[in-house]
């Protein structure tokens, strides 16, 4: 097992700025001579980004929460398998924006009787859990302002609402109470230079305490 | 349960005639006033159709063989909701060309180890199994014969070679050993005439068998 925080993950609702700031953890790593691989989901392969295009793309009600999961699950395990795996094998840092606590999080907001489903698949096809991630918190009012000014496929899940997205918030907070050793809780709700301060001390607090 | 035969699947090598004796009951039973579902696999729903093109265009080797097998279920999720329950439960019979005993006998072949996996999956996620399953066999040799002579993405899996096809052929013989109450081995080396007259009287005796 490495102990070291080599895999991280970025989660949080939509326009809660995981984007930028995973992007901005890169930056600040790379400076420092770490390779860093920064890739997200669903995508991140070739492959898998196909797949993402299969699953955003279209009617949102054309797939079957079921589906959903079988088709997210086969886009994670190439992106496992052709990005994560063999850049963590070389020794860089892979920083992915969203990853398996999003299927969990999303598909079990929809349907409570999802989260085996998704928590069987994952330990069948997936495996691996990050080292660290980050869950940035914010409050689903500011994050859905911010998000829907973007454009993009993004734009099915925004279109969920309000309600959703609180239901969703709740879910990351949970997440982030019962797996605390792995994940740390982030407010989002500050200015993005502050979160990325915040976020870089805890990476390198991470790093020096495995090294030491 | 349904005692009757009113899920119909055909399985066999490359080249075998399935789908031209899918085709054939079809007909036959619709001549008789039933109302018949002709559909294949991989596809047979919208959204399946699309997985297919993932599956089949392309680099043969862009998949790995686990994420191949997520995709195949993701696909036979789709049509089992869009195409086979909806028919199945308005009264209508389902003919199928290949359905999951291809999964379990090609995966199976490439890599023995991922028979347990399809299977995992196929009772999470599928669930059903045929009433009835044309097992046609025919000697490779003059299967890849006529096989060869048809265009479409279905080269990918005859362009693995007569070995291969062998190996194939032995494990429907195998399935229709392990499971002859659903399986019945059709010997397809004959005029297709012959052969689609043999699947008509075997079809009718078990619908006959059962209302009786």
């Amino acid at each position: 097992m490495r102990g070291d925080a080599h895999f991280i993950t970025f989660e949080g609702i939509d326009g809660s700025g995981k984007s930028t700031q995973a992007r901005r953890l890169a930056e600040s790593l790379a400076d420092r001579g770490t390779e860093v691989v920064l890739t997200r989901e669903p995508g991140g392969s070739p492959g898998a980004e196909e797949i993402r295009q299969l699953i955003l793309t279209g009617d949102p009600g054309r797939w079957s929460a079921e589906t959903e999961i079988l088709l997210f699950t086969a886009a994670r395990r190439d992106h496992l398998e052709r990005t994560i795996r063999p850049a963590l094998a070389r020794g860089a840092t892979v920083i992915c924006d969203r990853f398996a606590d999003s299927t969990r999080i999303y598909q079990g907001a929809t349907r409570g009787d999802l989260r085996a489903l998704v928590d069987s698949l994952h330990a069948q096809m997936i495996g691996i859990e990050p080292d660290l991630t980050f869950v940035i918190d914010m409050d689903p009012r500011v994050a859905l302002g911010r998000g829907l000014s973007r454009e993009g496929a993004e734009q099915r899940f925004e279109d969920m609402g309000l309600p959703f997205q609180e239901t969703i918030r709740h879910g990351f907070l949970r997440l982030a109470r019962e797996d605390s050793h792995r994940c740390v809780l982030i407010d989002g709700g500050r200015e993005a230079g502050e979160v990325a301060a915040e976020i870089r001390v805890v990476t390198e607090g991470r790093r020096a305490a495995n090294d030491g």
